[in-house]
């Protein structure tokens, strides 16, 4: 079986143009000053000298995050200083040449639950299926996004960053909905979002649940045809360095993985990814080796198909006078508190500056077949993580050589489909396991 | 019976001075423009317009409020800024002879929750028994303090706005708790805030779950004997207005009556009662109806024995732009929210400049004993409740002329607390029901 496998790996290796546009090279933006609650102080000065920094990294793009209780406070006061503020961050980026994409419900940060007063407790308690909250939400997003419309460098928005955090099963106050009320929920978001900038690029921000989570009501699915791309968190803190090792070839790889594992999950063969968040935690990444993490796992992700772009996690360390951040939280940042470039800040720069004239990836002709149940609910997507059947298999044929992406098993007898994805081989999780096994 | 009760009414008339001191009479301040948003947006030249208007009914003091997420978004961040405000807005009412009066946690206000990330979801859960949680509370009720501390018109703090509500047995989040636990965090509270300003008077406020709630870990003793003061929130939407009606005696008699028992839980006959908060809540009371709501509330807890002061709910209305109060906040005002007295501010007015002369009301005589079990859980305390057999007994008294006031069971038969109450007549509920059946 084995040679069967790596025969068919050279089978298609036509480089194909990223649709003209030059991927995108960005930091997700964390302040110096106060973290995110740099809102209650705003001081474009200091936010400017953060966006120096960035700039100097030839970064082309941040993302930038509100804080939701602290820019609608009440349901019906979204404040006009709060959307200054917002504009005038988008406004400094675009003096230094770099574009924003803007998450609004914050929502979740770092650990952090940012909820407002009057979507939580004695008021509504569901944040995705409460009518004032919906109602609340929408006019929030299109605040923003109308707000910053006419802005050049405006790119869209996020509704939020893994807002479906409070839909987790694991949430210690979950809001609880079904995939059909998630569908719903999202796309009233994005219509929010279209409404107060049309024609721009906007998104929800999933992360691990939505991908291994077979109880989560916010599906692969969801998560691969909802919105301008599908976006990807990747995490190794998620069980693949405890598993693997951090720099195993697991971890490195774990960026690539979940970018092929949204594009299978895509019924448009050439919907775009955003690999939105990717950082190098410690310890289970130590600081020496953070620059190669950062290398090795960008040299992976970056070979993948329809990849609009990639965002790291962070631009600067978050300011250790601030308690309680999970330990990991503090050292991610490229860029000191003190603004000075660390040794991954470094490695970032050289990689964004070989990325610009590297040429687009070859198309990936081997594909491994998902069986996840219905494929609407994906009840058995727990076979995707770190450890599970189809995590290991995918690895297996990638640390071959094989340059795998993902097929699901609804999908794999349709020969128009895998011509449109240029796939010629089709694999089963039992055919590579039993290949690996001679 | 009737006739032996009606006769001891008049054992003991002799005034009493309010040991030297004049009766405060003051208003919660509520700003006009953002509520307690205002933090957001900190005007200080709109607040001092709004202390203008406050100062102009003859108004003492007023209480203030932080709002906690704003004032402290992480543990170990206090916002200088926030303080700096707060202070202006002491300043700005000595400018206009006005006292503050400062509750720190909120936490609770007029129906909405407001607690920082860390101290929610992911992180701390419980807000009276988690060791950081406390940690942070505890320095910044300290910091608060210590900033307003050499002001002279700074009265003190309160721990926060009915903090208790996070531990009701109601409350959809609720931080679960033992009453020995309650009273370690109160004490811890108030700890603080005497740390930050020492000699000031500090309070814990308490609100209905405290004396009707019987599954409730802030009990009455806690109330009554911890903190300068006891302090009482006579709000008729406790069920006193459905069963009675909003004018009714009951109704008119309720801060009267918490007041009393307020008193009947002190050890100490000659500790302060604050009547905190009281106001006319449409549509309990109709707008027609506030002036002489407030006057009739006001004629009978004004004939209270150690009675430190009033402070109206609230200054001025909340605007009705703000969206999501109950129906009822928007119009407790004395003031409107484009800061124009209304009717029952006129009122207020009048009775501030009366009770400035007002002679101390004479001693009350008459006891009714409150048997509730185990005094330090009060398991029985529903009893207290409206429409429970001990409120049915002290209103029925109250309105046959008796001035009730209120003894513990366990006080019943103590000669010389009675003499040091100037009880010379002790009433149970069994008698008070045989009498009033004749």
């Amino acid at each position: 079986m084995s040679n069967r496998i790596l025969q068919d790996f050279s089978a298609d290796t036509t480089p194909v143009q990223r649709g003209g546009a030059p991927l995108r090279f960005g930091v997700n933006y964390t302040p110096t000053r106060g973290w995110f609650h740099h809102w209650l102080d705003f001081d474009i000065d200091q936010v400017s000298r953060d966006l120096d920094s960035i700039a100097e990294l030839g970064a082309d793009h941040i993302r930038a995050f509100a804080l939701w209780p602290v820019f609608q406070p009440n349901r019906s006061l979204i404040r006009p200083q709060a959307l200054a503020d917002l504009a005038a961050v988008v406004d400094a980026a675009a003096e230094r040449g770099l574009d924003v994409s803007v998450d609004g419900l914050q929502g979740h940060l770092s650990s952090f639950d940012y909820v407002p007063a009057w979507a939580q407790t004695w008021h509504q308690q569901n944040l995705f299926t409460s009518e004032l909250v919906i109602e609340g939400q929408s006019a929030y997003l299109e605040a923003i996004a109308a707000t910053l419309a006419g802005r050049p460098n405006f790119l869209g928005m996020s509704i939020g960053n893994e807002f479906s955090q409070f839909a987790s099963p694991l949430h210690p106050n979950r809001s609880e909905l079904t995939v059909a009320q998630a569908d719903t929920w999202i796309s009233t978001m994005l219509a929010a979002c279209a409404a107060g900038a049309p024609g721009l690029e906007h998104h929800h921000s999933e992360y691990d649940m939505c991908w291994f989570g077979g109880e989560h009501s916010f599906t692969p699915a969801l998560a691969a045809r909802r919105g301008h791309s599908t976006t990807i968190h990747s995490w190794i803190f998620n069980g693949t360095s405890k598993l693997y090792g951090g720099m195993s070839e697991q971890s490195l790889r774990l960026a690539e993985y979940l970018i092929e594992l949204g594009r299978g999950w895509s019924t448009d063969p050439n919907r775009p990814i955003w690999l939105q968040e990717i950082g190098a935690p410690a310890p289970h990444v130590s600081a020496e080796d953070a620059p190669a993490f950062l290398e090795g796992s960008l040299k992976y992700a970056l070979d993948t198909e329809n990849l609009w772009g990639v965002t790291w996690w962070s631009s600067h360390d978050v300011d250790t006078a601030l308690a309680d951040f999970p330990s990991l939280e503090y050292s991610l940042g490229l860029i000191g508190n003190d603004r000075t470039v660390k040794p991954q800040g470094h490695a970032f720069a050289k990689v964004a500056a070989e990325v610009r004239t590297a040429p687009a990836p070859a198309r990936r002709s081997t594909a491994l077949v998902l069986e996840v149940g219905d494929e609407t609910l994906a009840p058995g997507r727990a076979t995707c993580e770190p450890g599970g059947a189809f995590f290991e298999a995918w690895m297996s044929l990638a640390m071959d050589g094989a340059r795998p992406s993902v097929i699901l098993a609804s999908q794999a007898g349709d020969a128009s489909f895998l011509a449109a994805r240029g796939i010629t081989t089709v694999l089963t999780t039992r055919e590579v396991s039993a290949g690996s096994a001679i």
